[in-house]
């Protein structure tokens, strides 16, 4: 399917609609990540962003509606069908165990060939590399992805120590960010209200007040709202971006441009 | 595919890395344009970003390399084959007819059941609907677009004066304000750099003095260096907007947001 300049591609999936903005803020990482100066220089990527993933929160939390590890390993098996040898999933929370686990078995089970890229390992493999010296790690993530310690079991078998929101700092804050059918990013991006932002930002400085040294911005719509780089003095880590450069390294990695300050 | 709360979808096709950026600016505006507060009530969008399209304009105008219609015809197949109903394609220049004519032959042999959305009927419609006492249309495009008379056939035979940059400001300023490899925006789009802007400022300039009462992005790069809805006074059309706006139309209407000013 490509013409004799161009060199071979390897295609990269996405698994989006979680939120689908967050879907595409993956795939405009991916080509902000890749050197290129023409269009023929860009990775190849398929984006498939549908509104049938049941909410990923909810199922945890509440039990409630069927597992969405069912609909995103369609997703996954149609990227591979249109030809992705490798795909990504741009929400946290979906990398619970309670769905990620089924839905790699699922794709076992089917012989699938198409690599998996874990935003978690990624985050993690980032922070050993990038800080040697690290300790204490600060989280922001949905509730669904604190309680079922998406982050926390993983960072903690590495050696940190985690500090997440209390309760009522994540039901009232952090949760509602993300959520509120009002105010919250998943509602309103375009730009991120005043109010999602502020209160994001309270749990920040809860997190730096507690010991953090580095916050994970742990829910894909977060950097929706915080590009900083540094917040209250602390490196934002950026989930989505470091999935972002680890499908160009798992495809292209000639093309993946050297890390920035983050 | 999915679950009972949320309403039977129609996938959304969109061939996508004419260019990249350009096509992540679709998806985005069908994002935007969908009333929505949730993830589930998002619209059900399928983008593949492929840099295997050889440049339009090159075949255009130097007629090198092949026709861009095989690839961009087996772009939307397996878009079809993957569940789209509707398609449309985020590059003006893929709509000369030299280009578009073939693809659409190709999609009637093969007995093809994909709607097709024209960013320039749309356009075109706009127009029509929007501005009824409309005269004269000022059109920014590519080389390729403007001297395969894309946009101001189809104006012309709408009864319109069309009016378009000379030689010299064409080639000097829009052509490489777009096309440049160190500060074109298929090169830089994030941001635009000062020069691209600037020089297409003045090719808007040049229009307003010509006489054009509205001026037509006619190349899906240009809305990413002007998101202004007014510029010297003149309303800028968008017609990414409009063939984001069609999608939503021609799929899910009653999901569609009412217009704003432009």
């Amino acid at each position: 399917m490509q013409p004799e300049e161009t060199a071979p591609y390897k295609r990269i999936g996405i698994v989006g609609g979680m939120g689908p903005y967050a879907g595409l803020d993956l795939v405009k990482k991916v080509f902000d990540q890749t050197v290129a100066a023409r269009d023929q220089d860009h990775l190849d990527v398929i984006l498939l962003s549908t509104p049938s993933v049941p909410d990923r929160t909810r199922f945890l939390l509440e039990g409630k509606g069927e597992n969405p590890a069912h609909v995103i390993f369609q997703v996954l098996e149609s990227l591979e069908a249109s030809g992705a040898v490798v795909a990504g999933i741009p929400c946290n929370t979906a990398h619970s165990p309670r769905i990620l686990d089924v839905v790699l078995r699922e794709l076992t089970e089917t012989q699938s060939t198409l690599r998996f890229v874990s935003i978690i390992e990624e985050t993690i493999r980032h922070l050993r590399e990038r800080f040697p010296n690290l300790r204490t790690v600060g989280v922001l993530s949905t509730t669904g992805t604190l309680r079922t310690k998406v982050y926390s079991d993983p960072l903690r078998r590495h050696g940190y120590h985690v500090i997440e929101p209390g309760e009522a700092l994540q039901e009232e804050c952090v949760q509602k960010a993300i959520y509120d059918t009002t105010y919250g990013i998943k509602a309103e991006s375009n730009p991120v209200t005043a109010k999602a932002r502020s209160d994001i930002e309270r749990a920040l400085s809860y997190l730096k007040d507690e010991g953090a040294e580095v916050v994970v911005l742990g829910c894909t719509e977060l950097p929706l709202a915080i590009s900083d780089p540094l917040m209250f003095g602390l490196p934002m880590i950026d989930p989505t971006l470091l999935l972002a450069r680890a499908l160009i390294r798992e495809t292209h990695p000639e093309k993946l441009k050297p890390l920035g300050k983050t």
